[in-house]
């Protein structure tokens, strides 16, 4: 689980609107690209220099500028000035510390999300904030680093499948968020299994390490709650909004994306509870095991003990112990211990010890 | 307990409104069965060919489709067609994993549900998706397999009993909804039986397995919650609705579904506490035959230690060891030992360990 | 604790509005009693057919309908008929399950209730439904079976005491929920002396069936909590009622009816609190008594086996042992051991165990 | 802490409106003094007959009647009639297990408060009822007995300090709510000290009886918290009133209260936070002594057990042991055993047991 | 952590409105320093007496009166003659146990806020309480001593950086909240560091003082919170609000204020799952260590138990032991005892206890 407030201190101290990138620098260097379309073309270019995006801010085609690494303030100010953004929001775009939100800033709306990944190699959710600014006729989404989950959007802007060639921008916006929050359920998938594999361990070989493994998992849903819960918000503003920048066709699509974010919240909520009951589990099995582990010592013990008595009784070394010189004695004594052992067997069985 | 999200990650990164059947294949071929009646008629066939519910759309008596089976695309995309049903409804119909919900889309009133069978033979219960469209006079409804709880409403279409041959389609809307609560009450007259099973055990014979077996019943109370919890607000938004689809006399046969609703919900939280009382009473159960153990360890190991020790002292092979020569002296001892048992056991007595 | 749900499923398949009697059959017959009255004058009556009620129905002075026994459908149809009371409303007065609730149905009020009665015998609470239909001037009120809380109202109707006999129907059934709410602070106070009687177990001698009696003891807050709960919400709508049936003047004594319900829950929380104060005891006295009884197991076993190994050593039977000829080996070895002895006893006076 | 509920259930089926003082009598007998003032004049007096007081009623100056005792129906019923105070308010008066409330009658303000003092010879928190009547240009103050917080206004309305005598009745009534909370920090810091002394204890020597003193603690804060909590809305309604009895230049004073009153209630919160944590500390303290305990038993049985066993083997009286008879045997064990107890030393050390 | 309500009780009967200073006097004497500034001239100077502040009152310039010091009454009357401010705000002032609040008194804003320091030798958080009073041109800051968080914005003033010299009051109270806020960051960040040393050392080498330190972490949570939480609705008014005071264009600073607020208050909440998480690794860290112990003691008495008793059998003295005089007797024995020894090892093997 990411440790929160890393390196948000770092600007403590430096006036408002001043631009340092906060979080681990992802990326080499900025890398801009620009897709370009409307019904009927179709444009995509990286661009080397900022200024070659300033063009399409008039341009009535819908334009996806799409930013990877926020380390570079220039960039970030560039883009900020053509596009008119508030310096407040470009700070916020730079601090990859923020919670997801939306804002709306009249000519243009801004959203702050967190795309998830799975790291297949460490088990373990990586976070990427993705900002989007939606204006009239362009998306702007800003990313820590290259790679994302929006190649099959690119494929169907490319080859024209579906409906978003014929859609504005705020379908372009929708169709990022819906990426996203689909994604959820590709972690929530890994996670699933991981859960099966700790269950089975759970029954069958409770090591000290399921303990650590439950809490990085229950840690993993605490984490991940903090990132869908505000984005709920996020939908359901972006759904209710009275801005003219989303149009009402594309509101039903909005409540579909509301509808997952409901639906992952659920999921999550769900493996908390079972993250519980595994820990109820590991520690009454704990318990159980040390009764059963009580259980045989107490035995033992309680069979063994009286009868070493016994034995050590007849080991002293008394001058006059008339026993020992009895034909029988011996046979007696073991006899007796015998019935002592069958006797206290019973008794542990009455018990149901055995 | 379902695992929720098994294959819905299979859908991320098609384009939305893409008509993907998620969840299980439980029906072999979608079957479709017509019950079209009014006041003095009534009509009830299965169709081979979708296209054979098209002309019920403009009649002007009830209609009621029913539809087993969500795996084939072609049919739902017919219907959708015909009925004119915005393409994201019928997505929501063929993925399984919905949330129960209510949406008024003007022309229409959409509805998902969840109906509940108790699995005999695994002891498990079973949950099928069940979706409405109430239209102005038909009532399409989708499940994933045949066999419903619905039968007793055929029976009274068929016969003509009650009032139901005499109301609209919003009043056989309302009788479905009504049949799928209903039939939560006879799951949770099973769940108590078993309760009822498990408290006993957890009293007489609490096994290893009690345990695993109160988490399973914890978990299907957090399951049954999940699905009736939304149900709460569907029935309330039916309730409530400005829409025209739903006429002012079935409102308070709603309210009655409603009540009922309430009721599930109350049951299941008394179950929830139930069962958390017994994970307690099993938890605390174990420390106190922990105890029970520990005391006669106890017991046994402080009467016979010294004893023994008493014993082996006598046992020592030292030439000079004047008591080992007294007439009196194995006798003596054995009063010793005597006194020092019994004197424990007044101890102990004392102590209310025996 | 009564167990929720018992029979409810019973139900399940039939239309709605089906009078069908949910609950375990109380009453042998079904009794009515009529009490008829205004300021001047007064009649009581027990009714052999159903049909004598409804002159009542025109009549300007104020009739009070009491039926005991709600398992015959005929007389709770008539009644319903005469008093044009909806076949839904009658089925919820046949089902006992119900949960408190208030409806305004425009002629008339409908309210349920639980009564509760403490069964001293079985030291359990015993639940009963009170429906009350309250019209322009009458009130009805349907019970499980004989015997109730309302003897005092009767009493004060016939002797005309205080100023019940001067008001209408609607202080009537103020009244009622009155004796039913009031009645609800002798449970409390049977619960209170149960709960000293357990506080005092607890501390002096905690018996294995002290646990299952603070489970009951909580089990029986959390139903009653349900019956009341609910009971607010109720008293809470009859005085923001905008009905006509509730007069202005009666506002204030429903107020003063729901500070007493407040009361109630409250004194209900404290108890659930003082029920978990009793389960930590509980526990941590365990607890508390293991480590108790493991220090008497670990001095007894930690001085005595080091000293019996010490006898033992010299218990054995090598020929070359050169202390055990030693003059003063006897005595040497036992000053040795009462060293040890002692050394073991300031230890654990030091570690604050004896 | 106070048991709720004790003898409330003595009015059940008692007529609404019967005056019954519910509660301990506290007092002997009832004693009313009257202060009355206004800028230039001030009037001091006990008064011995009840109708004493009718005259201030229709006085300009304010008037402060203070009723200690609560048990004489018959002072109530004169006051009540003199003073036009509703039945049921007279009622709530004399009945002390009110919960904290504010109603607003029109011509007067009806307010129940909790007094709290600290009784130093029990270490119990000592509860008392305080009812307000707030009229036009007097305050009826009643109490279950003599003896309040209320001494330094009354200084301050002899001596003229401040500005008490400058302003109204409805500031007399603010000024007695503020001396009431005020109050409430004196009970704080005196239950402050007592958790220190418990904190310090629960780490010395954490005696048996610690568990139960951590107990009466956390009820205090429970009992504290259900006095405190409804205030906060007394005070709020008192303040957002529109009730003319209030002047606007009141509620300035009123907000202060209001904030001390969520201070008060933040603290209580702080105290249970401490008081859980304590038991937490408390449980797991005994865990770890057990820990520690079985650590002493096991290093000692788990040196001592085997050595015993190898001695006693060499104490066999076999015929043919040929050890027995080496010249180095005794020393060759003695030495084995002085291996096998290093070699587990070692390993208890490296398991960090020792 | 500090505990709340130290000496709240010392005010306890004092009329209201009575300047007493609450709190630990920090500062030695009240030291007052003003900055007067607008866009193109400054001022800095530490003033004398507190008359040489009234000027300011009606200067146009933006004017920053910064008095460090809460403990002389005469030096805060004296201000609040001169802004005119209420009395009872001057009470709060002075009394430093304040809840963070903000209060709109028309003529002026009255903000409380808890400034946060990390004492590094005590390892503890040190809080100080900040009141602003903003006026049309002026902001009032009042500490309890001198050092704060406020030298960068002082530095931005001087220098003229950021655009700080050219906004109005407003903007200044801002900038100081937000540097209140920002700082919040920098302790969260020294937690940080804490709890990851507390981690390593929960796995590493549970200690018996590492209980106490997740105990006073997790207090240091609750205290944080409590300072936090209500600065939340602090910053949330001051964004709504409706004075004239605070312009529009402030409006998206604080919001961004507030943004930092919410994480704040996130990472508390995270920071608290944490300390619960660690509290329950330490106790089950107990229970596992406990079954580790109680395995290794039960399986040396299981192992060696009996054979010590079949050892002692042998060392009897009876004079008819056949067994003793076999010529293979000894060999015999020790075969049997590995075989036991092997056996038992065999079956803990199995068990999984080895």
């Amino acid at each position: 689980m990411p440790r929160p407030v890393k390196k948000i201190s770092k600007k403590a101290g430096l006036p408002p609107e001043t631009l340092v990138h906060i979080g681990e620098r992802k990326a080499e260097k900025v890398k801009i690209t620009i897709i370009d379309y409307d019904e009927v073309r179709f444009e995509e270019r990286v661009v080397k220099e900022v200024r070659e995006c300033f063009p399409y801010k008039e341009k009535q085609t819908v334009t996806w500028i799409n930013v990877d690494g926020l380390h570079d303030p220039e960039v970030l100010e560039a883009i900020g000035t053509c596009f008119e953004i508030h310096p407040l929001v470009l700070e916020d775009i730079a601090d990859t510390e923020q919670r997801p939100k939306m804002e709306d800033l009249e000519r243009y709306i801004f959203v702050v999300m967190k795309m998830l990944q799975y790291d297949e190699t460490w088990k373990e959710i990586d976070t990427e904030q993705v900002s989007l600014i939606l204006g009239p006729n362009f998306v702007i989404s800003f990313q820590e680093k290259e790679g994302d989950v929006f190649d099959h959007i690119r494929d169907r802007i490319r080859t024209g499948k579906g409906r978003i060639r014929k859609m504005g921008a705020d379908y372009l916006a929708y169709a990022l968020t819906d990426a996203i929050v689909d994604n959820y359920f590709v972690i929530l998938d890994k996670i699933g299994q991981e859960i099966d594999r700790l269950e089975v361990e759970l029954v069958t070989n409770p090591a000290p390490d399921t303990l650590p493994a439950i809490h990085v998992f229950k840690g993993e849903m605490i984490f991940l709650r903090k990132s869908v819960w505000p984005l709920r918000e996020v939908v359901s503003s972006l759904e209710r909004t009275e801005s003219l920048l989303v149009k009402d066709t594309t509101g039903i699509y909005l409540r579909d994306v509301y509808d997952h974010t409901i639906q992952v919240i659920d999921t999550i909520e769900s493996y908390r509870d079972i993250a519980s009951g595994m820990l109820e589990t590991y520690l009454s099995g704990l318990s159980y095991r040390m009764n059963e582990i009580m259980k045989v010592l107490t035995i033992i013990a309680t069979i063994f003990i009286p009868l070493t008595f016994v034995a050590s009784l007849y080991g002293m070394n008394f001058r006059f112990m008339p026993e020992l010189s009895w034909r029988w004695g011996y046979l007696t004594v073991l006899g007796l211990m015998a019935v002592m052992a069958i006797g206290l067997g019973v008794y542990f069985k009455r018990k149901r010890w055995l």
